[in-house]
């Protein structure tokens, strides 16, 4: 069994496209996971296990992603001492029952969520994490950091061209 | 080891002001029961031997409580098929995110859920479930049904007292 | 006329396509039952009518589907202390009208709510309170329970596929 | 048995403070009116009868006033083509749980809702109803309207004078 | 200038067809009616000649429909003393911002509101109204009444022959 | 009639502490101004005559406070092509219906909301509008942003005292 | 550089066909102004620099559009003393979180908030402003102000039409 | 000038105590921290100096606390790459704007949101992300797991006995 820093979790098959951007981010920055479909409700025991397997693999930050009553994220937290990232999924109650349900953990057992659908910013909130102790991973991130600006510079460029604003008099 | 037909479980201390309606439904209709706190974030493991106890004891209908991100009686209806009723408490959030947490379970592992601080009924929704195979207690709650028609015409008769409806000409 | 053990409520011939999914559990688990359109506000009388008419065939659960303004599991759990399942529809206010119409009943009267649109739930629910007393029914519930997590497990070897989880170096 | 205008149907004795502005308003206008508690849940063939009843007095409007599954506006409604106005009682949810079971009726049935908590503009919808067809209960009616512009004069002079409005250079 | 029952006003010309089963439900009725545009907010003065004007045509009762920050109706019930009936249309708040903005409204000035988009009750509400004083109108609402219990008896036949209800054993 | 810059509109008497904050900072800024109660609803002759009235004597910027279905702004807002700043005030819905009420405005006729409860945000505003045109009010403003500064450092040192920040290793 | 009279910021390009009403309108009214694509959390320095040199350029009114953490508009009123007017743009949680991160600003840093996607709305709020020392551009609002009537009164003939609105009797 | 771990921001006085939960905690885990007010609108210059003096001294992870249109995480995570913990402070509004304020940034700039008012667990995650690479913290944090759970015991015995669970039959 390989070595991982990062494990993101599924609750259901219908979650991978968002964990998609999650899986490029991490891949772009070259840090090594695994990814899995597990339910906390449908699979409660393989769950336990596959996070105990998981951390015995070196895994440092979990991601878990999931939808309405979207406990996965917090029974992760149950299961582990290390970080838990929950990313809400999207429902037709506009996230707001996922969200609720992965943000609002008791005291004792955090749950860092991010956005609705935001599978991107978990990863980045993983790797912020791991780059506490890896310097070459913060320098990525930095370099992260610095793109950013350089793409709205560049959104600017083409959002003023097509809004064709007026040389003014 | 006693037998029971119903467990009371409560995500935290907090909670048992919250549940006492609910036993004092099962007490007055003579339901055996037991009644516990205990965590699906904080003791998982516990929360797990503590359903599979249960169903030794001859548990047949579960109730849990719990608040926010309120997990509870979704994972106790991960780890029995027995039928798991679900009671969102009142918080800051006027208890949206309980309900939402509880109601909007994945398909293939429901729970039945009640009002928000809803105990009581809780309690007679168990009732309702136990007296389909036991005639005595549908006999109770027949009476029980009857009872409340007359206790509408109570109030009535009060409240005409109260707000003095006037004699019309 | 026939013996059954479940009846399905709609509020409306446009609830039809979330009872099929009902439907279909119930004859997964060859469990007998009915359906039929009532209103609440529409046809009251025909609604206490049919309650009862399907309690004198035997009927133990009721499960009925309604939207917006959903009174039709309240006004049924007003006239049977047979337990009543409520599916909340989902409407163009994310059904969180349905929801709270069916979930905040008051004190003696129990709705056992299910999430948005959760028809398979709601049958799944009715299947748990019928094996209570039901061995067989029993039986097929644990076996269903052990195929969810099999299906999860499915579906996490399909999803890995499709993410093309990398080897990890 | 006297005749009426107006019957009054709170949903429970907790909103008889409620139904008290409605009360006076009625009152103070000299319609002729009745008032009681009645549950669409907990006695709804009561609730048929009294409706029944309170038509064969000459009732012409219906007023209803209930909280959380505030479904007793809705049923009265199901049970006359009279008007029927709902009143949403304020609960812990904000009163969003009893406006939306009032408010969102199918097609066909419909009820007046007024704000949260508006027992008092129910009653004024009410006698603007009658007055349809009363020229004197119109006449009071405008006398009202002009009254209303006079207390947001004296309101005007009062809080001017309180907030001490400075004399401008 | 013909005599006229009821108006409908409508905010903006996208309002149109929400109108619709409104006025159908009018002509079916035969209820003598008239509707035009006009904005609380973009032509406030021409809104209280209109209101003005409709009332010496000899309407009885309005409706209005809005969406957004939905105004007309409240601001056409401070013109009038006759009944107001307020439709709250949808929008991307799904509703939300129409249906608060019409029924919130304050002590001494009532919009009779009914659900979103509903049109076909807001015009039923209306004739509910005239017939209080109409024995004619009267006697078509009891038939309608009726007629709705009839609809839905066919629904059900539909329903159940599309669902394919089996034959119980 | 003495000249004025700023106009206060209040919805109701019950609006007068909420208007407080901003007849403080318009004083503070030494901006004249008049205040006074009328409302959308039931005096709305008058609130057209008393907006034309405030722009004869000179008032270049209205304030208007509202709770609940919160018309006052918009209405203000049709009667005027000056600036109008909507103050949406508090509720037992926690506000949301007066901000709808007010933000939500059809295009055409902008009211500049600010947030629930919000009287001081509401003056500083329209003193910002005033200073475009008047240098001495612009340099008031630029002092009081920088104060605001001075502020935050001020509770800065008075937290970490409270806090007892403890001296580092 | 050449002077301006607004400064509109998007958040991001996505945003860009939101601001196409606001500087079609801006156009409309030959208010010199610059746009440009700039984020509050990937690039917060070139915010506070271009918000500078936009003040340099003669700036009097900025217009900031974002969406779900909307921070912009509140950064851009933390650079300056110039009113900042926000448009929340809409999401897939129908812009309520736009709206409450734009409008519930803290005491001392007001942003003239308008409805979601109210871009056109924003533009005319800016013009009101500009329109308080400018005489011209004061004849050009009430000209608008005018033709909206006029609209109103188009939209009403079309939709007479439209709806066949029938001759009465 | 010291060494510390975590800083926490405040965006105003009035979060302190909401603050002293996580403070804390961090004492109680023996965490090196600072702590300081400090508003991203109301000192967003001293803001952007603050983060970059914790960074230099040595600080791995924020804590930003705020309320309503809360910023402070956001615009914290704008100015550094360290992992950003953002706790959303209750509001009269439910703490629904602070939490969306907090929870729905964009792409690239993650902020990691804990409950409403859950101090005390952003803390916990902070000493979960400094745990990474401190095996001394690591031990610390799995005792405090062991120890939530006999918690949990505690909490049970004592309610168990408050509600006098009754000695089954």
């Amino acid at each position: 069994m390989k070595t991982i820093d990062v494990f993101i979790v599924m609750g259901s098959a219908s979650d991978a496209s968002k964990a998609e951007p999650a899986i490029a981010a991490l891949k772009g920055f070259g840090v090594p996971f695994d990814a899995a479909v597990c339910s906390a409700h449908r699979s409660p025991k393989k769950l336990a296990a596959l996070v105990a397997s998981a951390e015995k693999r070196g895994c440092l930050v979990f991601i878990a992603l999931a939808g309405k009553a979207a406990h996965l994220p917090g029974v992760v937290a149950a299961h582990t001492a290390k970080p838990v990232i929950g990313v809400p999924i999207d429902t037709p109650m506009m996230g707001l029952d996922s969200l609720l349900s992965i943000a609002q953990m008791p005291p004792g057992v955090p749950v860092a969520t991010v956005g609705v659908d935001a599978g991107k910013n978990a990863a980045l909130l993983a790797i912020q994490m791991l780059a506490l102790s890896d310097a070459k991973l913060a320098k990525k991130l930095a370099d992260y950091k610095a793109a950013l600006g350089a793409d709205v510079a560049k959104q600017n460029a083409e959002t003023r061209k097509k809004l064709r604003i007026p040389k003014l008099p």
